[in-house]
């Protein structure tokens, strides 16, 4: 980097050694800016040096190579400066990128719409691996500096998943991480639990929300909830904030530079006064008519986006190959193009923060001021960018800003933007927000759209300036709320979230209006962001309520093809060909004569299960019941259920053809309760009952007798990761 | 009353008539404040003469009579005063107790276990009924200005419940108040929805905490929860929120007197300051794991009170007929009883709050204070009570006081407090809250429980005076909120109540932690207040976790007696023999030869299904299928649910012998899809089905082939309001 040739540059930097050893007293920061602003008076040329000094108020997780390159005298070289903030912009967002395709494709996006999938009991391995932890975190670091229209808040909630995750495993042994206290999670409840959990403590994280958090994973990531979670995440998020509030707390000593800056709450706005009237709500209730019907378009735009990426990423290799484009094609391979991709968002993304701004006419400074005009180094209103000394360019605050600094000016009372600053600033993050989404990069939702939000509704402020005496800062608040209800449908998770972002106590009924608002005029065009994703990515997500359709069939009409049952006591040979020419998981048992007098339905027996029962090998030569006792033979944790991906396989089995034709008792472990359904029983009704108690395989038993025991099994549609595009029936059923 | 007979008092009310007029200008505190202390600098025996001056800072619904008696000064003669306080406080409280005890028994207590067990399923008809809505509204007025050791928190949540119940009953055919467009609401999950819509309610308006509210209803009221719920309550809240909002805005004009006082937030406490370190931490576990015991403690002796009293209630009424006092049982019948014991614990408390702050030493009052001292009429902490002038009493501002303005006072960081006083009211407010509670008036818990938990943090504050630097007033809002956790075993909700009741966003995590601790304390010794009164009245509610002996049972051991079942094409007479021998709700219909070739379970049919058919009278001479175009006779809202008693009676049909002999295709009206569960299912498995899918009928039928179609039916024990004491099975059958 290019930063220290600049000669006139380094004279300066010598000119402020006095003042170099200030270093050593991070965290004073007063004393600090006061030295600064007296250097600054004393010879206004003076710019900010280097990083180290900048004061930068972004969270932990935004800093490293956040605009590495502050450039704001017109004593640069405009070009050098432009190449060497496109270089980091660029070079960061490639290197996330890489880390995106080459290792965990999961770890792009939201990971939002993946936890919630999983929570739903999609079981795709790779949602939560640990290669997707490690490019979730890094990715989105890099993501973040790179100055892309991304956040780090749905990154970080698939972070808590994932690190959930690889403890609800028993740690990982690939990577050598294990613990064995860790069995108690080898149940799939559990380990659920855990997962939600470990979201929560995700957005108790990000937003240092606690109480958001929990009700975050109540109200969105997870599909099935109980008493006991509700105090375990509690539980968690508490931990959280104490740690949080620890930290923090340690940190306002200035021991550890940036991190210290800013408390728990983020976009603090408690000060400003919370009077309105019927004029200001009438204001609040536009505002969240129009929010609603912008958030609703911008899921529209993002699912839009989604769809043609994947579209450019599947066809365009074909159309270059058609058009025997070789050479093209060994470049032009599948992550080599995605982050061709990552590489023209953050250019697109870079000339706008550094471009637009030129458009904003250099206002000067105001007189009566009690900080800087224009800001020096630190996040402020009155950057000068190009602007001559006493002027700044409010355009350049916003964008060449890191996002969370750009949200704090919105948000702020008593800064002023022009207002085609504000609409450009507006057109700009709305667009870039959706163009960014989709890339190969973690990229968090919340921040763009409470950016585009904020803006929004500060435009709204200055429209209704006339009627409204409600604060602006305030209608910037609220305009972020109604761009969240409009995308992410949330309620009172996003009620809760916003009043620990920023303290607002107050304006509480106001939130809440606007939030309803824009949520409910927003569900009349589509569905939210998150649920969207997820029928994008073709994850078999099981909805709570069943379809229209499913009130006119039975459950007897969805069964079909030949039904694999198993006898009481069965032939090895049977078993094994059965598991290996289907990749059902749970199979029915029948129990038939001389064991009973008509054939009955015994119960179910899983895979895996009959994978551990074969490898024991407790065979018989003959067709006799060997008791429960078999049992005993094993340890308590042989059946319980293996990490993703570390259970037993059929291939592991070695049977010998003599084996083959022994038998073995699955009545030892066999389910004999399973849930069952009569074959005329509504499939609405149906669907009802699976989705509620959670259930993985349910059975569907004839209504008139004299027929087989069994009609069929009502199981869930397996994820198939192949599939990117495409709508799925929600349940599968094998006859 | 005697207020106006003392004639040095109406000297001093002429003196003042040159500030009477400032009654119109109800509002402007400050100026009034002003006012008066200039008066009283002029002359130090001046007291506030009548109620209308008094700057009374409580809540809307505790002002009427709240404490009217106000006597400070040396002057009053202290019996007569007594006398008049007693007589206020005992006839309001007798007035309370009345109305409970002779109108609607069912309004006593807090109201909470009611709405949880109705909420649950307990379909008990007095429970929500108008006229407990009416007992519920004033009882709790009347109870609360008594000055008894009640809330109004508790009613309110029981209040809201009821009115939902009245809007989803379409209203109240007996009191004239009826709608049309409120039929929608004929079914059962749209009138328990708007049930816990108005719980939420209840919690949003008594505490003026709309999110809170929301979470009160997931947490502690509701039993079953669906997303669509969740945000009817969040847009129930905010309704109203934007009407408290509104109303308190108007009000700030001065144009309603007291209720215009206090905003939004009623105990303020963000001015504190929120920094704490290790040892603070320390000292916050240790009052959680006390705070949890006491609590858990409190609970006891509630428990152990009720039944005591209901033991009383029931025996001595027999003893005193056994011991032949004829004279004395005519005065003593039930609700003559349940009203002295209000009297009695009416005195008690009066004596509690007039006499014991006769044993506070009068303290000098401090130099250096802004406030006036002794306090002249408005709550404060400088009481004058017994003392000479320049002199206060401190136990007197907690005893002598309404309840809101006590813990507004506990929760000051600034006013202080003897630590013996503190011990004394500590000890009274916890044993008056347990004996309080269970007298024939309306309750609440919250407002007790926080009082004496605020009394405690005090007292924990001043024990780590030499360690914890932690402010004062947060150690009593922690206290409160051990005290809360101990007794209510609520998380999510009682944070973010106690977060919008005090707007202390900084110390989130303190309270997190502390309410966790104190809730897994006295989980160890026995379940919470509510739980623990629901399962007192014998209110039949159905847990979420099957009990531990349910796993070594089956279905079909639990079903006993005869089993009453109808033909698809049943006789007339054996529909209304069925419906007049057994109070059973649901029947099997059961398709037999020469209609289906084997018996088959066609369905369940419901009583207020049958009797509706049987009104109709469609009846044929054979035994012939009538075809689903009969459904089309009817209205549509015939078959819907009825309000409470309103539906039809089997009294109310008249069918004559001809038509007994008659017959009835059922099969229109029955349930074709109803959940069944087979004979061998384990009970513990049944049971969650049936509670999942919040059933009321649940088929049990035969594993086996060749017997008979159902082998019995789980339903859901009836309530029976005779049994106040006794612990029933939560599933009951019928065979």
């Amino acid at each position: 980097m290019d930063r220290y040739g600049d000669p006139h540059l380094n004279d300066e930097l010598n000119s402020l050694n006095d003042v170099e050893h200030l270093g050593e007293l991070d965290g004073k920061d007063e004393d600090e800016e006061k030295l600064w602003s007296d250097n600054s008076e004393r010879n206004m040329s003076i710019r900010q040096p280097l990083l180290r000094k900048r004061t930068n108020v972004t969270s932990q997780i935004a800093v490293i190579g956040a605009n590495v390159c502050p450039i704001e005298s017109l004593d640069y070289e405009y070009f050098k400066a432009f190449l060497v903030f496109a270089g980091c912009n660029i070079g960061l967002a490639t290197a996330a990128g890489a880390l995106c395709a080459y290792i965990a494709p999961a770890a792009a996006g939201s990971g939002i719409p993946e936890v919630k999938a999983y929570l739903n009991g999609v079981d795709a391995p790779s949602i939560l691996a640990p290669s997707t932890l490690f490019v979730k975190i890094f990715g989105s670091v890099l993501g973040v500096s790179a100055g892309l229209a991304v956040g780090k808040e749905g990154p970080m909630v698939h972070t808590g998943a994932c690190i959930a995750n690889l403890l609800g495993q028993g740690g990982s042994r690939k990577y050598g991480l294990t613990w064995t206290w860790l069995r108690y999670f080898k149940n799939d409840r559990d380990r659920r639990d855990l997962i939600t959990c470990g979201a929560a403590a995700g957005v108790a994280a990000a937003f240092r929300a606690p109480v958001g958090g929990v009700l975050f994973a109540l109200e969105e990531a997870a599909s099935w909830w109980r008493s006991a979670l509700l105090w375990r995440t509690f539980f968690t998020t508490a931990a959280v904030a104490m740690v949080l509030r620890g930290l923090i707390q340690y940190c306002w000593t200035g021991k550890c530079g940036l991190f210290g800056k800013g408390g728990l709450i983020m976009y603090d706005v408690s000060a400003a006064e919370a009077a309105y009237n019927g004029y200001d709500v009438l204001a609040v209730i536009f505002l969240g008519v129009i929010g609603g019907v912008l958030g609703s378009f911008y899921n529209y735009c993002v699912d839009k986006v989604l769809r043609t990426y994947s579209f450019i990423n599947e066809y365009i290799l074909l159309a270059l190959f058609l058009l025997n484009i070789h050479l093209s094609i060994l470049i032009m391979k599948g992550p080599s193009f995605r982050i061709l991709l990552v590489i023209i968002v953050s250019s697109l993304t870079t000339i706008c923060a550094f471009g637009i701004p030129w458009f904003a006419s250099c206002k000067p400074c105001p007189a009566d001021l009690d900080v800087k005009c224009p800001t020096v180094g630190e996040s402020g209103n009155y950057k000068s960018f190009q602007c001559a000394p006493g002027h700044y360019n409010d355009l350049a605050s916003l964008f060449f800003n890191t996002n969370d600094d750009a949200i704090r000016n919105l948000f702020s009372s008593t800064r002023e933007f022009q207002l085609p600053s504000l609409f450009i600033f507006f057109v700009t993050v709305y667009a870039l927000g959706i163009v960014t989404y989709g890339i190969a990069v973690p990229a968090g939702l919340f921040i763009p759209v409470i950016l585009a939000g904020s803006v929004y509704g500060r435009l709204v402020g200055r429209f209704f300036h006339s009627v409204s005496a409600l604060d602006i800062g305030l209608f910037s608040l609220l305009g972020a709320a109604s761009f969240l209800g409009g995308t992410m449908r949330m309620t009172v998770s996003l009620c809760v979230i916003l009043l620990e972002l920023t303290n607002d106590l107050l304006l509480l009924p106001l939130v809440m209006v606007t939030l309803l608002i824009s949520k409910t005029v927003a569900d009349s065009f589509n569905k939210g962001v998150y649920d969207q994703i997820v029928k994008i990515k073709g994850l078999p997500f099981l909805e709570a309520h069943p379809e229209p359709y499913m009130k006119h069939l039975v459950a007897g009409d969805v069964v079909s093809g030949p039904l694999i049952t198993f006898s009481g006591i069965e032939k090895v040979e049977n078993i094994v060909y059965a598991l290996k020419g289907t990749r059902h998981n749970g199979f029915p048992v029948i129990d038939e004569p001389p064991f009973t007098e008509s054939p009955e339905l015994c119960g179910l027996v899983l895979r895996s299960h009959l994978l551990v029962l074969l490898k024991a090998k407790y065979f018989t030569k003959e067709r006799v019941r060997s008791g429960r006792d078999i049992l005993k033979k094993f340890s308590p944790f042989e059946f319980a259920k293996p990490g993703t991906g570390k259970g037993l396989k059929l291939e592991d089995i070695t049977i010998t053809t003599e084996e083959m034709g022994m038998y073995v008792d699955l009545h030892p472990i066999t389910n004999t309760s399973p849930y069952t359904v009569v074959e005329t029983m509504s499939l609405a009704k149906a669907q009802i009952l699976f989705r509620q108690l959670a259930l993985r395989h349910m059975c569907v038993v004839p209504k008139s007798q004299g027929r087989p025991p069994i009609v069929g099994i009502l199981t869930r549609h397996d994820f198939m990761p192949e599939h990117i595009l495409g709508l799925y029936p929600h349940i599968e059923a094998h006859k």
